[in-house]
């Protein structure tokens, strides 16, 4: 009979695993089980230790609800969500790169017209950002919907405030027939991570900085084209070479420009100085075989 | 600066988690980079499994609670408990093996004294189990206390039941100035692993047996020798060949012999034909170094 020792354990589970009904599935457990295995096999993992991690788990699963999903940050600053984005977003050099989607995306946000200021009284430093999206080709594409969204000056994303009324920092700009776009917000700031959860316990037993430097998210999803999920970051933000969630991307980084009160991009002025960043979203054609992003 | 590509994005991350503060986590969190990487990386875990994988994570935490750990669960069907169980009691040739603890066990059941009749009126077949704790050399240990417990003929622990007034199917037993124990009960069935969670949803998924064979555990924390958990299988059951949680071993499975309505082990007579196993437990002493269990 085919009791176990620990010589034939891992292929004992790996074999019943394959018996998976769906091929794909039986090829992820497969692979979970030896990893798994080798992974506690290589740290001779204790009896304490699988306790506490087996309490850990379940701790970061009661924690997540619909607003809160502490398995993404857990996934985040383990650089999991990096390295599938990477795996899964081998975009053209010519595109621009994607980095991580983060936990803080709300479905729906309201359709904004051009210049539209999305912080709607939010306070912080006035923030245009201008530029177009194009093809691989330089070709600027009408009608792209930009969905956008970005925490406040505390660091929160809406998805984190207990309740509100209507969509705060977040809306869907639309590029008009030349392809420009134009979101007015307030400039982001760094931010820490959620700390009062248990990935936060576990980062504060580390040296690892829990900041995210300054970014604005982008999520660009054209028909004919790859989807794109990326962030802005300003230049010369703190944070930038040790992001918590190892998104941060050269090709992502933007000047912020300061400039005086008075005229502003979209139609009017701006009573106090404000900052100006430009940019150029590139879509690659759906399924392009890129280089890894 | 260091940005993330797919090529440094692994050694990037090993690299922030090895500020630990304590040796040991460092060891720990760059091995389960390294693992968790090279698992994403073979299998090119794409974006939409990936989500799956974190609501799957974040439902079995959410389901977890002080008298359900779905996630000892998960390490039961994965193998994992099984392996941390080998890994951790390398026990000598001539000891009794350990086997996994499993999620049900209850801490502080009720003193009993010999031949104490556990299954207190729960319906199902008598049994004896009756034999000698003994060190490595064969001598007897007298006062060692053995905690016992087990399903009902449902398969139900009484961890998994709503509320329970007393002690149901579990005590504690000490062994006679002899190193003799004498356990009174039903006789365990095989029984169904709880299927009603997202571990049973992932079973349900592949062609794996979710039962148990008949048994009974055993948790023997004994000073001056190393606790030993363990289970009692009984010959002929079902599912021994195909335990869902890898747990059967050949020392452990041992004869449940028919006896006639009439003298019992212990004092008194039993006015049903009963059950009657015998099996010495070998402890052996702290620290020993024993090749794998």
């Amino acid at each position: 009979m085919a009791f176990v020792t620990e010589e034939n354990l891992t292929d004992l589970a790996e074999k019943r695993w394959a018996s998976a009904h769906s091929p794909r599935l039986a090829e992820l457990m497969t692979a979970l089980v030896r990893h798994l295995h080798a992974f506690a096999r290589e740290i001779r993992l204790t009896e304490d230790e699988w306790t506490a991690a087996v309490e850990w788990l379940a701790a970061t699963g009661r924690i997540s609800d619909d607003k809160r999903q502490e398995f993404i940050l857990a996934s985040d600053v383990l650089g999991l969500s990096t390295l599938v984005v990477q795996l899964n977003n081998r975009f053209s050099p010519r595109a621009t790169p994607a980095t991580v989607l983060g936990p803080f995306h709300i479905d729906g946000s309201p359709t904004a017209p051009y210049a539209f200021d999305m912080s709607d009284g939010v306070p912080g430093i006035p923030l245009f950002v201008t530029g177009r999206v194009l093809d691989v080709h330089g070709a600027p594409l009408p009608d792209v919907v930009l969905d956008v969204w970005q925490a406040d000056a505390d660091g929160a994303y809406e998805a984190q405030l207990p309740k509100v009324d209507e969509a705060r920092l977040r809306a869907k700009y639309r590029t008009r027939a030349d392809g420009t776009y134009c979101v007015r917000t307030i400039a982001p700031l760094g931010y820490a991570i959620p700390m009062d959860g248990p990935v936060g316990d576990l980062v504060r037993r580390t040296g690892i900085s829990h900041f995210r430097p300054a970014h604005i998210h982008f999520l660009i999803d054209h028909p004919g084209h790859d989807r794109l999920i990326t962030h802005l970051f300003r230049e010369g933000s703190d944070y930038l070479d040790s992001d918590v969630v190892f998104g941060t991307k050269d090709e992502l980084v933007v000047e912020f420009t300061e400039k005086p009160a008075g005229d502003c991009p979209g139609e009017g002025t701006v009573e106090e100085p404000y900052l100006h960043a430009e940019y150029d979203f590139v879509l690659q054609p759906s399924g392009t075989e890129g280089t890894p992003s």
